[in-house]
């Protein structure tokens, strides 16, 4: 049994907190918010994250910092990412040296480029930073419906502990070392869901989809290589198994924003109806900059960004698409000698 | 401009020669059935199997192999897989040295463990054979929406002629020489397809399907590279591409038989309420041929057989798959040292 804090209490976070009790360890949900903390200990149940999913009773739940962080074996984050910064550099000065974390939460910083965990080990350079990532809706981890997810880490050893501590009948662990692909994979597949959500939205069918995401994770690849990340990775559940998740989902708000671009609003028209952050617009631009500083070719996301930000129509960035230079599949491709 | 016989007037065979029309080749497509042949020559539409799609002016018919055959550039041959040999061999004597022959059906011999082509080669062995394949539902590809393919050729002047007469602004060709690992992947799927929709029936969600089809096509690229074809054709449009689209699919038939058995139909049963052939069933046999023969682990076209032919209960196989050793992603990763 491992004593766990859970930092944010969004649906992932609560769905893993859930996960985690399950599994017999002892789990501290933590809230930015002390009403939020005070409903989930009342109600034992996360109305309007994760309804329908009840609580355990050993769960335990507070808003205040100082309860959630001593003495942890593991603390699991899972805040926007837009906040994971600034709550690394928080809670940075007050944990011990080879403090455990695992991130869960999926972005890279436009500014620095730097994905999340990078973001925590430049606050909390003392710590143990990991990552879990895969094709997971928190509402079927929350149902207990057979989910598999990836985890990331620097040694095998730490992933190993991880692997244990989160493995169950119903969610199952594969282990990685290749930290960095698996969050590329996890912020660029939005950018992807996007292109596909637009697909959806002018009228094309499932051929034009699979296109965009088979040839969209081949790209995601060829960038994440040139970053020393793995391509397998990219193949893997973080990666293409995300991303089917994400294009297939109704849910997903990166898939709507691009479905509602295709029927051609603009992108501050589609931002404004999805209501909620639209993490693939932030994401497309980051991947340009990535892009540039290591000089690889990223035609779709090229073309999402056109389309997001300078007003080009979606029907004529698929066009153009349709119409490159004639390529082969794979770059190392090895022919046979033609002898006549 | 090419002179062009299609062999076989199912729904793809019908999409590919108006796509080839359209492109400005001469098309001459053949029908083992008189009436057919006739039929589409009088109404210029397929009504049963492509509904919709007007055949254009410039298209000819025939049923007579004399006809087709002689003196054409490129013959395609869009027969059922289990009619592709026996056709090879019929035609095989009259053919030219360097006959250039294109195959879209998908399979692989029970008996013989051969692909598509290889058979076509064994009975046709002065021909130049290559393949074509990818996520391409025949429907959206006569209704002109944007598909992309792979071609697979031994040469790359063969590749790259084919492309040329294949590709348009709606119908994008990459070119490969992988065409062990194309006709691999577009087999072996349906087994995969099969058991993302035993899943579905189950009532299982989105994250156990994804699970199913990322690690899916993972044990199709490890039996895939064991037998000289390479991981990158797994990964591109012909494998898990193709795969995407057969699970997203309500017509897919594999799928379909998947989700019966899923809500507890034996396989008789499912195959009869699905009515045509379900192709995944004839590979799971073969893929677990081909494993033995190699000695690859296929953990889970191993449990998908089990359920299929040894009345094994679907729940009990998703169990076991989710309980298996606790693994690493992808087997060739390398860990950091770690130093305290």
């Amino acid at each position: 049994m491992a004593k766990i804090s859970v930092l944010g209490a969004g649906s992932w976070g609560t769905a893993l907190s859930v996960l985690l009790c399950d599994n017999g360890h002892e789990v501290i949900l933590w809230s930015r918010r002390k009403e939020e903390a005070d409903e989930l200990r009342e109600k034992r149940e996360h109305v309007s994250k994760l309804p329908g999913v009840r609580l355990p009773d050993g769960m335990m739940f507070t808003s205040d910092l100082d309860e959630a962080l001593p003495d942890r074996d593991l603390l699991v984050m899972a805040v926007p990412s837009i906040a994971a910064r600034g709550l690394a550099r928080r809670i940075g000065p007050g944990l011990p040296k080879g403090q455990l974390i695992v991130n869960v939460a999926k972005g890279i910083e436009e500014e620095t480029l730097l994905t999340l965990s990078e973001q925590i080990e430049e606050e909390i350079p003392q710590a143990d930073v990991a990552v879990l990532s895969g094709p997971s809706h928190a509402e079927e981890v929350g149902r207990k419906l057979p989910t598999t997810c990836v985890i990331g880490a620097h040694h095998k050893e730490t992933a190993e502990i991880l692997q244990n501590i989160f493995m169950s009948p119903v969610f199952r662990v594969y282990i990685s070392p290749d930290i960095l692909g698996i969050e590329l994979g996890a912020a660029l597949k939005n950018v992807i869901a996007l292109a596909a959500g637009t697909a959806d939205g002018l009228g094309y069918g499932d051929n034009t989809k699979a296109a965009l995401i088979t040839r969209g994770i081949t790209e995601i690849s060829r960038l994440g290589i040139a970053m020393g990340a793995k391509a397998d990775t990219f193949y893997g559940l973080s990666g293409i198994g995300d991303l089917i998740v994400t294009c297939a989902s109704v849910h997903s708000r990166n898939r709507k924003a691009g479905y509602l671009i295709g029927q051609g609003k603009t992108t501050e028209q589609a931002m404004e109806e999805v209501k909620m952050v639209v993490e693939g617009v932030y994401s497309a631009k980051a991947a340009i900059g990535l892009a540039e500083k290591y000089q690889v070719e990223l035609p779709i996301i090229s073309q999402v960004n056109k389309v997001l930000f300078q007003g080009k129509s979606p029907g004529e960035a698929v066009q153009e698409l349709m119409l490159r230079d004639k390529k082969i599949e794979s770059w190392d491709s090895r022919w046979e000698e033609k002898v006549n």
